[in-house]
């Protein structure tokens, strides 16, 4: 299907075969060449990507199949061959770059992902990414953070309400934003609300907002604002979080905690494939 | 034009906006209401993404209008304004993370690249990036790597004959692959060959290679390489090349160094947008 | 921006036009005459699809220029002119069919939808829109229903959980389903669940659920299953809702009542083009 | 093939998908399940969309394979299970309403054509459709019609000419009209004029027109321009046609008789489709 | 609007643009540089093709101007400047090829239907084009033959029935295939025969078919199947007409005589683009 | 994969076939004859276009099964059947004219390339072709040059930098007009210049160019440029150039000579299917 993931695909590998294609390997390799390549980790990574990979090679060439020894999510230790790739060997050599600059970078997600969630293991609290994803990469990313062990926010501006102070000022109050979103959008959809205070606080639950994103809050300020809550509404824990910080935000006693860095600071993972022919 | 950043930017923003749009801010903010916003520096970059910001926005709606007190490639200080947009407040607020989720990371490569390109000022050799882009993104990414003054290796498979092992493998020697490359391609083109061993470099040259790839050498092995070249052919290093390496290839007397780092292990730089109505 | 609609106005105009487009106009009507048109309801309507017939005429020739003398969602008298399009008098003739068509399905959905949402006045019990939309036209006529008067229940299979017995079965019971979907989707988004009996009810408020679906109950059990519930979910009536039941529905105190009939069963309302040249 | 109900089921399925797919039965049912489904009519129906509910289904998994135990065209009794479909249980699940909206509306149209075309057997007079078709259905509609047992007009605007008030009036006469309508198209295309008045019917047989389009006649003066016709030219009643009217029009002797209705005004059949697990 | 010829232009950009665009003219030409450029007949031309290459430099860059000094379809003489454009310096260098490519095979066609159309001038026999075609530009070259004073065959496959001896032999007799042709479409579109035999006229003529291609005969069994048709169905000469023969071909009184040569064997004309920098 | 050869053909078809397809076929041939037609060459041919008749084969029915029993590039006598073309009898008269269009072309820009290519055998000369190709047809015809036996020039504009005189006036000379080619591209890409005197031959050497192109010079002179350049530069001859004037030119020492008309004035190959039923 013409999915957004197949249209990105189909992008990357526009741009890098342009009209004439990969002319080195067709100047040198014969069609009729059949090879083989093993995927190796070059350090520890959480793995993802493998199916993008998978439909990059057979975007290629449809004769292309891949087989991984490893899930997406389970560990790879460094050295270690997770998988194989067998077809056309023109394709294996075209293929090579795009499939690897996917699965580096999804694997670098999940592997960021997974240290994050390892952090709140046994908290209650749960980490989510944000919208601070590579443009083009939103389905890919949001599914590698759930390879990883997170879990996701909305997904975009459509499946879900967040209201900011932007949209409060132009209404005029809390209490009018929260009913005018609610009034737009469908019973399935709750509404979550940005707050940087306890008044805003207060404003929030008596205008029944589902959610309240604590903004910006020190742990004390925030422990306070959850006993103040007091399980009316459920709570995230947003900006300026980083890795070392997230066991205290815990504590205070939030049921969510959001995090861009998991997206857009994720490193790539070194990944290499040791093609040959047949 | 119907470009390959364009279908980009569309991708983007499809991803984001899905079939509903913004609800949020559809609900709260009035169709007719416009506002403001200007680009602050949170920490010191290498400008670049603002032609890409530009049409976000404008994509959004095309009443946006954008103005930067910068040009591409130059420096901005922590806490410096940068630029501006102004247009209809939902739209501002709907391209808002879009917009950022682009600029970011381009100015991230910028600043990047411009830190390698520094530490080669006045050496004679070049640094370039590779291939290592994030898909869909090549043309974006090496345009911010010109822009942070490095410059760029081929920009895919079919615009320059790279022969790497495999290929010479296939054909049974280095002189025939070179050989057919030439014949495959134009005039225009020119042929680069892979090569690890002193032996090589003198295959490579009775071949007629023009430009020789040196790859995975010590700075030693480089500079021997070098000197038995003696300007028959152009020079490349590559492989695990480090930015605190850098001067000490060039001091091999290496042309050009690439660097696959500078694409894909640059940061997402500090940006926001503060926005506000009119 | 290329959206869904615009795609949807794309492919229409292209199955009218084909590749030698309106040849009766073009080989009477000089090119560069111009021309008028006045919308004309021929019975009562609640107008809408106002937007859609503008894009168009728009894209026949972006010289056209629409104005209505009503909003969408204004009733509009039998025989009342309520809109006039100008511009290229072969656009109009060209235009003129598919203009309608859009609008006259629109105008009947909007008219259905108003006509359904008067019957619940005063009741506080709000009528819903479904999924059985015209393939291609989901967000038109979800637009349609808004500006009738109604509300929408999720815009697609994508923002919204709804566990069908199905899904159930799949899982085991009611309460491994809720937890399976809670778990595979954001924090903003609810849990909805079909439920046939009172047993089901009591299991899915054990679960947690958000919102209970009363599939295919009557009255009586409705009323039932509504005070058992006793405002621990939000409540929702379907399955073979008719016009004439709405009020005795909105006596069982449920908070929502979801009919397909509003948009498969709308009529095309009657309305008019009269094209004149300048 | 690329075809337009091709884009329209990508439209269609696009809008109910999203890009986060089905998050119920993503979340619930196992992706290596299958199952089976049977189309059950839950009133009389001419069926019809049973190729574009196959092409739905295998759009959604290619997997799917779909038997039906009638072809497009025949009866199907209320309460007769006429069709089945095996596949994932996934894709059961998430293609089952846009299939069965496509299915619906077009037998709903199969049924009204055959209605129609059986008021006219043995009469001579043959009914045909218009363009008051629903845009982006413009082939499935046609096809449901031919399907019913009536008879197509022109496919648009492209491949007939179709001379109205508005076209005489621009060049001045029916005579001149004629001509420069047969001028611009080929030998393969007939030429089809509105006429309103005997005096415009003698006109239009002198201009030598191919087709008369007795406009919004009654039927004493249909009879009477039929009469005067005397085969020079086919003949098509329109305007206002109802069925109740369709037999005391062929009694006029008209050639065809167009009937929008019968497209526009078709009602939904209800059908549904009963799935389980395998 | 995005039709044929509009992705026609895109593709023809694309290819010769690819990703990084004119590379030669961006490296060397200020972006703010504006320029004119004449269109130079070399050769004695009838003018096509005006308006894609308008709509090439305007793809190019919007701000590009074109004016002609003559119409489509109009003489122009070796050495005269007949048109100009202005725009961008850089636009006009990117654009200049792909225009003239498209200008100078389309006016090769005009002027080549001219030809033969003068060669028919006051024989009351009509030059037609066919379907030999360059693939992709169909409605261009279509044009070009209007343009050049000839006049179209049927567009495509869809709108015009054209039964050959294959289509025969599948129903058994010319009566069955004239049958089901008529049958299968609508009204507006006429039927003709391929007919090879006096035989085969005779059966044309009583199965009632509307056009008979007399196909490859010589000019006086050309001529007695004319006489024996007497007017109860037109009449299309086709096979094998080359320019020479045309004037004998319209003396057997043949409707239309169809040429192949008129668009595949046209010749491109030479045109070139004088560009100078304002 | 959806290159640029897939859009044409998808351009082409869509063009023959609209949205009502193939009316005569469909409406004479049952949907379950085979069929099978072989090519047969009506004149001596350099085959090419086999694999695009293939894919138009293939996306007019899948189940389209093509042989050829020459490779492209071989010479076919007149009167020989060269392949043959199986399926579903519908298919192979629906695609034909288009499967046809595009082989006629191509063959004839094969045989054309032929031509040039054994006039140069032995000289030590390669001959080139152009950017003067087809607009959308870049890929193919470049292909059928290679076929054919000659060489290609660069892909598009982008591939290959070409400095005109319109280039070196806008930045002030040939050294900075080289400078700043070389500069804007990367090291794999060649530099080639226009020159027309010899005093530009010199300063194109000073420059550093890599290719001289020798543009409208008589033989003599050209000679004069190839001696004072000295191998310091590949050459390229360009201008007026006609197949009786390849040998001297040949004569001269140029390394390459260009030749627009190898495209842009082949002559359609006479090719024609015969088609029968199974």
């Amino acid at each position: 299907m013409n999915d957004a993931t197949g249209k990105l695909i189909q992008l990357a590998l526009e741009e890098d075969l342009g009209s004439a294609g990969d002319i080195t390997t067709n100047a040198t390799i014969p069609p009729d060449a059949a090879g083989r390549a093993g995927f190796l980790a070059k350090e520890d990574i959480v793995a993802a990507g493998l199916e993008v990979a998978s439909r990059v090679f057979r975007e290629v060439d449809e004769r292309c199949e891949l087989h991984f020894s490893v899930s997406e999510g389970e560990c790879v230790r460094k050295g270690q061959v997770f998988g194989e790739v067998t077809g056309p060997y023109r394709a294996l050599l075209t293929g090579e770059r795009t499939a690897l600059n996917f699965m580096q970078r999804l694997s670098g997600i999940a592997t960021s992902a997974r240290q994050a969630a390892d952090m709140l293991r046994g908290t209650g609290c749960t980490i989510l990414d944000t919208r601070k994803t590579t443009p083009g990469w939103r389905a890919l990313e949001k599914a590698a953070v759930r390879i990883g062990g997170a879990r996701n926010h909305r997904f975009g501006l459509f499946d879900g309400i967040l209201i900011k102070d932007n949209h409060i000022e132009a209404v005029g109050s809390i209490g009018e934003a929260v009913r005018r979103a609610r009034e737009a959008t469908h019973h399935l959809i709750r509404v979550e609300i940005e707050v940087e205070t306890l008044e805003q606080v207060d404003e929030a639950l008596a205008a029944g907002a589902d959610v309240l994103m604590l903004d910006n809050m020190t742990d004390e300020m925030m422990a306070n604002a959850v006993r103040r809550i007091g399980g009316r509404a459920l709570t995230e824990a947003s900006g300026g979080v980083r890795l070392e910080r997230l066991r205290s935000i815990a504590a205070t006693g939030v049921n969510f905690v959001s995090m861009g860095a998991i997206t857009h600071s994720a490193r790539a993972m070194d990944i290499s494939l040791n093609i040959e022919r047949d």
